[in-house]
């Protein structure tokens, strides 16, 4: 089923303002065919969203497109590849052409934004979900992976961590707080827009020696590095990022920023060497970035709160909408 | 959500026997990294299956598995690319492991038949749905496409058609017959595993003008060709392939090979100047295939049944599970 579905969709990428160079086929035959510049990998990634699962059934037809779209560009930005191709499976219950309109112009301005060119994808009828497969380039041999982090190794994170975590509790309406609607709105787009940081895994590229999304949370992502690394780790909460309505609620408030998912933000290691030129790359692009810890030998993470131990064993991994 | 799911379906693709030369880092890091060979374009396609829409919600493991990848290999054929690696997003309600395995094992096997490595993908938790992104290589420039049929060339089609529309027919109980289960099964068969015709893409580069795979029915999907290329085409009844079952069925026949979906045979035209090798390059793979009728200038399609017009505009466009 599903081409005039797809047709509709379609018709705003038929309007995107940037072409790529490497699409010798696009939308309309049986499959896309693509040409990778010599030199070049390709960086390929898949992420679903489903309806009631990753986000409440009743979200904008806008903030799913945008969201869709943004964690698999953070892949590469995690990957420090350049966005380039991607290819959309959108299931949905019914053909409603007000929320599809909504939903393509949606995708095709983020896409356009970050120099993406729809190739091809299928629709189907269905309950709600949306797969977006992404590709990009990076110069061969120089992906960013969770494998490279040595002992030694500053760790880094970009942004702030926590706000998305935040912003899910302001939509369950699992936290009663007073504050102005611009800090409540600043939280919620925090969860339902993440920045993708594309430019910054560009940069990294030759700089970090690991690098990952946090998408499942500080501990579990570092973790996945530090597995992959085969190296242990020492962070100090105090230096962790955070709102200052994450600091000041009550309780434990480092949970959010170690554990809440979401905030798509990067974790990444770079020797200390190279620690200048870091500082200087990021200048340029004007994110904010702090270092958090360090790598060291053995394995495990030591989480340390002014010099003291803080147990994490019972700290819940996850903590997405569900 | 989900690492220790995929590493379950992953665990399966650990044991393939085939790998290939191109995967620089596989399942297991925020994306895959592959190389494509210099004078190779890839050929990329997705497609996805809803359970309770393309298949019945008590198909088995193993024939929602063959199925979602057969359909994806049938575009590979279209396009006569050499299918080489596949992401696979799978969303399932419960983490059932032996669900998990049988649907691992037979895709792994299938996987394997066509030298497909797994090097990524996702899994949620959500309705059964599943998107498959198959990845193959062709030689610049000779993709087959839907665009190149010229008026004076051969229309074929491999295979026999309907078989698929008449196992539906059995599936869903429309069809009350006396047949021995044997010929029951060939056309279930026939309808849950329908065979990729990779090898027969393969030969045709060079050779097909424009190719399709038949997954909507032979209507529809000449259709798109003879759109696409804008031409015209007359086809005769009594050439295209059926089984003797599907002949005798009461009314008119016709209708299931013309209209019927999930056969995925391949329809291509040939210019008649190579016919004669086209021939010999079919010998050497042992697939029928039948020469059902034209393409002419103009626009439109003339269905002929013994010299005489048969009205085809009453005839649905699609027969699927639904």
């Amino acid at each position: 089923m599903g081409l005039s579905e797809f047709d509709l969709i379609t018709r705003f990428f038929n309007h995107q303002r940037v072409r790529h160079s490497g699409v010798e086929l696009g939308i309309g035959d049986d499959a896309a065919v693509v040409s990778v510049p010599s030199g070049q990998s390709l960086v390929m990634s898949m992420d679903t969203l489903v309806a009631g699962v990753h986000f409440p059934v009743d979200t904008p037809a806008e903030d799913i497109a945008y969201k869709a779209l943004a964690v698999n560009l953070s892949d590469m930005a995690a990957m420090g590849a350049e966005p380039n191709w991607l290819l959309l499976a959108l299931t949905f219950p019914e053909v409603d052409e007000a929320w599809l309109t909504a939903f393509s112009r949606r995708l095709s301005q983020l896409a356009d934004e970050y120099n993406l060119t729809l190739i091809g994808g299928d629709t189907t009828r269905g309950p709600l979900t949306i797969s977006v497969q992404i590709n990009g380039l990076v110069p061969q041999g120089q992906a960013l992976t969770r494998s490279g982090a040595q002992a030694g190794d500053l760790i880094y994170v970009t942004g702030q961590l926590g706000d998305a975590g935040l912003g899910l509790k302001l939509v369950l309406d699992e936290l009663k707080v007073e504050w102005p609607s611009a800090r409540r709105d600043y939280f919620i787009q925090r969860l339902q827009r993440p920045l993708p940081r594309v430019n910054v895994g560009l940069l990294l590229r030759g700089l970090a020696t690991a690098a990952i999304d946090i998408s499942d949370g500080l501990l579990a992502d570092l973790r996945h590095i530090l597995e992959t690394s085969k190296v242990a780790a020492s962070i100090n909460i105090e230096n962790i990022p955070v709102a200052d309505e994450v600091r000041a609620l009550t309780g434990e408030w480092w949970q959010l920023p170690l554990t809440a998912g979401d905030d798509y933000e990067l974790c990444f290691t770079v020797p200390e060497e190279k620690i200048a030129l870091l500082e200087q790359q990021l200048n340029s692009v004007n994110v904010p970035c702090h270092c958090i810890g360090r790598i060291e030998p053995g394995a495990g993470m030591k989480v340390l709160h002014n010099g003291m131990n803080v147990d994490t064993n019972n700290m819940k991994g996850f903590l997405h909408f569900d």
